[in-house]
């Protein structure tokens, strides 16, 4: 089995080429297990890094240019999948051989699977460099995959991934994405102007928000850096140890309210288009 | 303990009689376990029964007049709380003395955590006759009970929550919420204001939604009655019979598209005020 | 579709009458939806009413004499499904014209995919009397549908499933559950054997804890009743009276352990075959 | 407030200090968010990463010897926690100026609230050489943090955790975890023993597993390496080349079943002490 799945990954690899295909995105759905008692957790991770570093060697080797980027998924089909989250995928970029060759895809829904915040996910892929590609679409929270319209379920994640995307990316906005069943010829090209339509809203909000100046009063004051103390949090010996020995007062820190609850209120109404 | 338990609900039903309220509400939080070996499950459900026969009838006997008011919550602080859903206090109230008497108060955080759809948990109770009060916050689905403001995390759900409670409902708007522990007293202001400004902005948004005429196209193409085969729906020994023989032509139902990725469009694109 | 579905469960009661069934399992995988802009929420709940009312009346006019169970699954293939849950049923049940020719058909899964706790759920189909039917299976909480080998995931509440059913239940043990797709013809029948087996393991070990001096010692010990106010539970006026006057002591109920965590490892032992 | 929680961390290294401790066990439980309009998610990483780096480097340059291991979880108190999972951790170390000198504290509970498989979790961290600490507990997944007694819940999964723990592990074992709160001070050393003999009891059966002669034929049946094309699966050009070209005959890989089932109920029977 190995075997074949590597020969087809080459053969689709020089078959990418042709088009000139500059990334090659992984979802690896079967490599997950039901069965524990198997005994090869730890090899199953050291087996996909073999097939990485061996693909992407391919690809230097041929001249190809490739990037990759692998894109997790929780469980579904297998009960629970390798690598199950964009997180673990960065853990394992990074014990790959070519790992500046390797980056992320996530997936909306996946991470709503996995009961996670899409925008927290997207800004830790962002951290770390690897926000590779991005397939974007929606579904309720803890249960199958849906690969619903954009933004159709929680559209103020959706608000929240547009705001990061339009700040730190640009590469293919991805919809990994497919209209109801219930659907007819023309209901298909619904579903696909509400993706694009939705995204295109929420661009334009996202720009109304951070331009608020309320909103930007609010951020301003929620996060204050002290004059006295902040020079200390750049490290050296000396800072740590006057850092330690620093009078804190927290009686004002406790009296301060951050305005979070306002803030969130203003993201609210700017998607709601009242403000 | 049980005997302490009704003694304070006696009294807090006399209690509550000095200030005219017209209903109790009831939220069994500690009903519940981690360890099913007790091997009292069943048991568990005849006691909670036994206590609320008892209380309906003490009312009764005092002439208070009280209607009561079962909360679920699936679980916190016990890992599962008995009668965890809005479904099963409706199941459970039908095996009570004075089912009457007795009825629901869904809360939008916790249906939220047994991953289900708030506004299909509030069509059955509607739909039951046994929505006696609601409790509006919101929260992320699968997790720890946030008592978030409300429309904060789901707006979608809290369109289409607003939409049901302005048809059917007439009773009062309790906001079962929190500020975050973050905010000063000024913070606190602001997460009231916001729980009832967004109340209120989803009114007008399902009024407006309820109004576009292209909404209302959609939605009686989306069901059409049969005007052959639809008296038949209605039973009779005879209707039966000859719905029984009735030859049903499928094609055309197949080919039909009944427009949900466009009605749902829309609904997203009336919560975002650009229709 | 409605005359269409109708139609056809007419004729699924006439086929299975020539077997001599006598119970007819509705699953109504279809009955849900992903679009609440629908706006028939409330009305599904209607049709799904009158589609069982006129099923059961069609029964008994033929003299077929079945009964019915409704079996609940939250979401999968439609994104949330009406009627959710065990308990959500148990509700709408009681809503019917025929309600005592209907009960439940609770699978270990699906309760699964709602967060809950089957052995909680059975319980409180069994205290309202309405466990028709049974559907045995496993899967990881809060995913898509897996229909795993029985116990293969959560043993210890397969444990106090088997417990509930030895107790209060004589129909028949259904396994809806399916071999993993990577099975050989011998895989498939060890599968079959592996539920099977698991049933009557289980059972021995619930018959064993249920002997053991220990468990029944901690259990007597659990639930202590109160010689002096315990017969005031008995509703009367004058109990309850007196009831709300009696001097309760709180500080031995403060004291007092009640030994779960001892119970509940018991049954891990138990179940590990170490007793 | 960075200020004061550095000062704080720097004191608690020196007083740990004292006492020899040698790692540093960091859950950032209040790093996290319920407000993404703070638009400072990507921030927020680096500053951790700033006070990370900071810590590591006061580590070395007071001569402690540290090395610290990060505890991921994924909500609760926050209703979103920065870096949710022990992938997300593996992640984020890499960015980190001293990675070498920190790894990850995975704990049971806090990865099933993400609905996650606490084997695979552990599987990855082996995989990456970070398997610093671990904190064992138990919990149902996708609700509040319940911190219950080892194996309580999920006896299968901490088989397969024990397992692996045994393999590939020989730090501490944390119990992170706390008696229910309804027992007295003999229900709490009862806790205290269940979590230590449960360990103990999983270890032997772990050890009769893998002495099972049927277990090890299965599992050296369910991966067959290929003699033909196994050693091209190490990468040269003239392997891929020649692995690219190879024909593969699929069919009798189809036919061939891989006898998970079969794996798996033997699991759970020397789990359940009846091989």
């Amino acid at each position: 089995v190995r075997a074949y799945a590597r020969q087809k990954a080459m053969k689709a690899l020089d078959l990418g080429q042709e088009f000139d295909a500059p990334q090659f995105v992984l979802w690896g759905g079967r490599e997950g297990t039901e069965v524990n008692g198997s005994m090869k957790l730890v090899d199953a991770h050291a087996w996909y890094r073999e097939a990485l570093d061996y693909l992407c060697q391919y690809s230097i080797d041929q001249g190809y240019g490739y990037t990759f980027a692998l894109e997790p998924k929780p469980n579904e089909p297998r009960g629970d999948t390798f690598l199950p989250t964009a997180g673990s995928m960065l853990g394992f970029i990074e014990t790959l051989e070519h790992s500046d060759m390797v980056g992320v895809n996530p997936e909306v829904a996946h991470e709503n699977m996995a009961l996670l915040n899409f925008p927290h996910v997207l800004a830790q892929v962002i951290d770390a460099g690897k926000l590779f590609h991005v397939d974007l679409n929606d579904q309720r929270f803890g249960r199958f995959d849906q690969d619903r319209r954009f933004a159709s379920e929680n559209p103020l994640l959706a608000f929240f991934a547009v705001l990061l995307l339009e700040e730190h990316y640009d590469g293919p906005l991805q919809y990994d994405a497919h209209a109801l069943r219930t659907e007819d010829q023309e209901g298909v090209w619904d579903f696909v102007r509400g993706c694009m339509r939705s995204y295109l809203i929420l661009r334009e909000k996202v720009a109304a928000f951070k331009a608020d100046l309320e909103v930007q009063e609010w951020q301003s004051a929620y996060r204050v850096e002290d004059e006295r103390l902040g020079p200390l949090l750049e490290y050296s010996k000396s800072n740590a140890s006057a850092l330690k020995e620093a009078s804190i007062d927290l009686a004002p820190l406790r009296e301060r309210g951050i305005g979070l609850e306002r803030i969130d209120q203003l993201a609210f109404e700017h998607l709601a288009g009242v403000r």
